[in-house]
């Protein structure tokens, strides 16, 4: 099959093998897939990426000696049914998935994996036990955005974040974007975002912020305290670049929860005091449950998450690497969905 | 009155002036003072500390071109009141207090401060609406133990410890003492414990740990996933210095929770990936309230903290600096106690 694959630190159109189903397991035919900001990193800090990884003690770390397929934000249809699949769904269902198998043997990672290929190639193996059908009345593109939805809504919910709390998301960016659709769902607000951008405030706007801020006219923390009166901090970090986390250290007033929801795969310098005289706490979040991800899943259907404005451009296989350098500059972008041929 | 002067980077002994009660205030004459590893760290690091207090917001940071008069763990008694006291406590009563000057502008430190003189010196002042009376049977030295043995009450309260958590206490210093102390009381057990010093360990157990490792013979994490079997991890960083929240948040489990009690006043590097793979929390904690203090007192004198063993040294006024030399090895000395002239 065709796929965007990264081989040597760099990303190539390829032929690659067709993964197999293996039992409980069925092969799917990619017809949407978001692009993360997380590929994007781990391109660009593929050495870092993975000596953390192993760092963590992850038991199957990629091998960047040879090819790895990324992509983990996808729609697409069932093609054919591997041994011992009940067939739930049938040949030519859209279904969405989060990006795991769910092997005897302990899950393994779609997309960030030599083994398993994500949603830049144009087939995958997922496990018949997480496919979700995606209801006939949601787009293929919007399905597709389940999962970076789907981050928000973990991370507000694994930060114990409720409606006494006053939240000030720190980057507009998809995952930013997704905190605060997370956010207006469980009508925690004010929302008060802040990004240096133009257009990603528009976003936010759009994804349901109550007030957004320029960091280059005014520091988010004070029009924080304008809306928030009393009630207690939680600041997610949707950065993911050395020196937010110092910076958030320092600003946030005492006893304030910052929630690192953006991934910086480089070391990053922080000073414990600044923690410890102001009581913060740091809850680190990843990914989402499978109750998380379909919830996310009806509420795109429903229209509580309103993704559509989020999506920006599409492109084919072929216009990956294209789109991984535009995406560099957020005035231009939200979401490029790469498309698999029609 | 004669006192140990943290001047121009260096402790000196000289005279200073005797500090006058204000309104709802008591001068104290200083039993005993306990040496606190933050003193320490605030002579070597003392920019480092100021510097941070001014980035944290602090209005009242010290001014190291002035004198001050450190030492925050204490035990003194009633000389004279201020006016508009309610002389509750008669002139001559033995008192604990937490290191703060409850003032109508706000709260004051005393120890760390310009103004107000810890007890390093003969006398200090301190706010009447704090004060704890030591029970008769309770001896000056361990009522000085109060301050440092009421953060580790408060570390596993803020934390929200429970004993369905398995402890591991990093660094088995005074700080550590204090959380071992605290899990104990609580009976959140086993509490695994880890320090490269034998004297620390037998500390260590003394004061209630179950299990001791020296993490240069064995994993430390080894050691705990043994005793603590499926239940969650919280680890209690006591070291405070840079490069240990980096080894733990590599070594942690999944969704461990990392409690801050050590306080490093330095910069430090972290990998936010490694976090966020497990995701981790850090909560940073610092003092203790009114009512831990009071119930950590209660403790040391119905004997369920045991403290006796930690106090190896006296010295005077004069003796400070080389005790200060002396606590630098963790072979010699658990806490060393500057008492007052008799």
């Amino acid at each position: 099959m065709r796929a965007a694959v990264m081989r040597d630190r760099k990303l190539v159109v390829a032929d690659v093998p067709l993964p197999e189903p293996g039992p409980a397991e069925v092969l799917v035919r990619t017809l949407a897939c978001g692009i993360c900001g997380s590929d994007l990193h781990a391109l660009k800090h593929a050495d870092a990426f993975v000596a953390n990884a192993r760092r963590a003690g992850n038991p199957r770390v990629m091998d960047l000696t040879r090819d790895v397929v990324m992509g983990h934000e996808f729609c697409a249809e069932i093609v054919e049914h591997g041994p011992g699949t009940t067939r739930a769904l049938p040949v030519g269902a859209r279904v969405c998935s989060r990006p795991v198998l769910t092997r005897d043997t302990g899950p393994q990672t779609i997309g960030y994996s030599n083994d398993h290929p994500g949603g830049y190639g144009e087939y995958m193996r997922l496990s018949e036990a997480l496919l979700l059908e995606v209801p006939s009345d949601v787009s293929t593109d919007h399905a597709a955005l389940t999962e970076p939805m789907a981050v928000g809504l973990h991370a507000v919910r694994k930060a114990g974040v409720t409606p006494k709390d006053a939240p000030l998301v720190i980057g507009c960016g998809p995952v930013g974007l997704a905190v605060i659709a997370a956010l207006g769902l469980r009508d925690i607000r004010p929302i008060v975002a802040a990004d240096f951008s133009p257009r990603r405030r528009q976003l936010a706007v759009a994804l349901g912020a109550d007030v957004v801020v320029d960091p280059a006219t005014m520091s988010p923390w004070e029009r924080w305290r304008e809306t928030a009166g009393p009630r207690p901090a939680v600041v997610f970090e949707c950065v993911g670049v050395p020196g937010v986390l110092d910076q958030l250290m320092a600003a946030a007033p005492r006893h304030a929860r910052i929630v690192v929801v953006g991934v910086c795969m480089e070391a990053d310098t922080i000073y414990p005091m600044l923690g410890i005289v102001k009581e913060l706490s740091l809850q680190f979040v990843l990914g989402y449950t499978q109750e998380e991800f379909a919830a996310t899943l009806e509420h795109i259907a429903d229209g509580r998450i309103a993704v559509a404005s989020l999506i920006t451009g599409h492109v084919a296989i072929d216009g990956l690497a294209g789109a991984f350098e535009a995406l560099a500059s957020p005035e231009r972008h939200g979401k490029i969905i790469v498309r698999g041929p029609e």
